[in-house]
Order: structure tokens, then C-alpha cells, then sequence
């Protein structure tokens, strides 16, 4: 059995995303091989992220400063929110430089076994459309079943509520540089079915 | 891009074996998304790590005195050192429960880039050979190719230095449990080559 300061740190870092006990182990090992340099770096870093970093009160992003920078913005366009689920989305999006809306993060999707997972977002949402002059909804969630399931959620919620607001979603169908024949039957049935002129 | 606090936590995770770009950022959002309980839980550990854990001055293992537990534990018979590279390694043995020797870690292989790589915890192992009463040393590398190469390099130091040393390794052949036709090529003629009666 490991010393009791190894196995809290394996602990620790089993709470993170696909951390099991053996990489758990080896992120220690590979901490303490450093000479504990990495750490030092490693509490530092998450002194600074604990100390700084707050939810945006408007789009619930991640942020050093609430409203955060994209919110505090006032070049976006205010009247289009996209809904994202991940802070990492509306960066992949921000990357494009296509969109210049603002945003809405909810920080997850519906999980069927806990339908209220969304509630708190839901209602940040909610107020927000309610108060400011919102026309438009885009709802880019992972076109999976999750994403699906949380997507329609969302577009009844808002039916109920507000029936003037367009409510749009990204665009399925193949990727660019892809490959009618390796493309799954879903994809290319969807690119058909959704083909422009 | 990211506050500067999530860059910096980004950079900190990615000195983690197998941990890329993404993977970090999903740990950073599993962390804030914890409303930070998490992050203070994880500074707490690491905290402890840094200031309790120790490298053990006879065997070089991780622990929270010097000499760690197992070297100050005079039921263990000192005429036998098992080699391993890991720390985990030496866990992985020890719940065997089958060896009652002592240990020395060498924190990692023989990397043919960095042929000095060893080098510390060759001189630390080699000044034990020669304080100690040792009559034999178990490599318990792994039978790949690293560890073939770092188990020849430390049977010819030995050799060289202390010809009347016992020198073995862990037995090769079909893992218990195994089904012989799906055993690899290499695992199958060793077995056979090295069968016993």
C-alpha cells in the first residue's frame, strides 16, 4: 500500500474525466519524478485558477471577469445566443470566426436519469431571452443522442414560452474533406435528406 | 483562447504522461464545473505530497520517511535486491506477498538517447552491492524491449564489478490462465524454450 500523501493525490486525480486508479498512480509517480517542480507548477496554476476564475452571470462561461469579455463585448450581436454545452465549444466556434453572437454555455446536456441536470441553465436562459431583445436561438449541440435529446428539450421549453423566437440548429451532413464511401449511413442519409440547391 | 488562470492549469496538466490538449482542458472544466471543491481538494493533496514524500536513501523507492518502511523492516532478508523500474512495480510485487527481499527502484529504463539516464541510480545501486552483504539480484524488469536492454546493461555493470553475484530474472512463459492459442509467438517459443520438468 502506497504512503497515505501518494494514495489522496491518486484520489484526486480519480475524480477527473477517464482518470482511473493506474493513471492516477502514474500522474503521481510522474509528478514525483520531477523533483516536484512540476508540483509546485501544478498548485500554483490551480491557486490562480481558484483564485480568478468565476462563472460569467451572463452566458455561464468560464471567465477571469463577469460579464466575461465575449459578454462585455458590445461589437456582438446581442439579438443571436448560441447554446453550447461545453465551454469548449464556444471556443471551437469562436476559432471559425463565422459566428458573432454571443453565447449561452449550459456546462452539460439532459441526462435522462436526473431531468433536472438543466434546470439552473435552463432558467438562466430562460431570464435572459425574457429581458433582452433576443430574435434568434442557435442550438449547436453535439449531433449525438445526448445532444439530440437536450436539443429538443431545449426547442420545446422555448415553444412553450416564447413561439415568436426562430430557433435554429448547425447543419448536419458530411464533413468537408471527407468521403461519400466511409461515411456512416446516418450521415449520408441526413446529408440527403438535408441537400441544398 | 482561454483566461490566462485555464491556460496556465492547461499547460501544468499536459507535463503529464499521455496528457494532450484536450484532455487537460477536460480536466481544468471538470474541476471548475466542481464549483472549485475539487480544485481546493486537489491542491490539499498535492500540498501533502510535496512536503511528506520523500526518496527512500537505500532503495530509492517514494515514501514518507527515509528509510522507507519497508528498508527499516528487519524481517526482510537484505541478501536479496529485486530490481523494478517503477514504484508501481514494487506495489505490484509486494501484494504477491511472494518475495520477503529488499527492493531498488530505478525510476525508469535505459533510454539508448540518454545513455547516462541510469547512471544515478546505477552508482546508488552498485554502493549498496558493495556495503551490503548481497548475495543476489532479481531484475524484475519487463520482458519488452526496454526492459531487455536495461536488464543486459545491469548484468554486465554487475558482472564486471562483482563477478560472485547471483544474478536472475523473473521466469517467462504462458501468463496463468492463458489459452495457448491465443498466445503471441514470442510469449509461445519462450515457454517452450524455457519449459520445466
Amino acid at each position: 500500500m502506497y504512503p497515505a500523501p501518494i494514495r489522496n493525490v491518486v484520489s484526486a486525480f480519480k475524480r477527473l474525466p477517464s482518470v482511473g486508479e493506474r493513471t492516477a498512480e502514474r500522474f503521481v509517480f510522474s509528478l514525483l519524478k520531477s523533483g516536484k517542480k512540476d508540483v509546485a507548477g501544478l498548485i500554483i496554476a490551480l491557486k490562480g485558477l481558484m483564485e480568478t476564475i468565476v462563472s460569467c452571470e451572463v452566458c455561464w462561461d468560464f471567465s477571469d471577469q463577469s460579464p466575461c469579455a465575449l459578454c462585455a463585448d458590445t461589437t456582438r450581436d446581442g439579438k443571436t445566443i448560441c447554446v453550447v454545452a461545453q465551454p469548449q465549444d464556444l471556443h471551437a466556434i469562436e476559432k471559425t470566426g463565422v459566428y458573432r453572437g454571443t453565447y449561452h454555455v449550459l456546462r452539460g446536456v439532459l441526462v435522462p436519469e436526473n431531468p433536472d441536470s438543466l434546470r439552473e441553465t435552463m432558467r438562466r436562459l430562460l431570464s435572459r431571452l425574457e429581458n433582452d431583445a433576443v430574435s434568434e436561438v442557435v442550438l449547436a449541440l453535439n449531433p449525438d443522442m445526448p445532444g439530440e435529446t437536450t436539443a429538443r428539450f431545449i426547442e420545446r421549453e422555448l415553444e412553450r414560452r416564447l413561439s415568436a423566437l426562430k430557433v435554429s440548429r448547425l447543419a448536419r451532413g458530411l464533413p468537408m474533406g471527407s468521403d461519400i464511401q466511409y461515411a456512416d449511413e446516418l450521415t449520408l442519409s441526413s446529408a440527403f435528406k438535408h441537400r441544398v440547391s
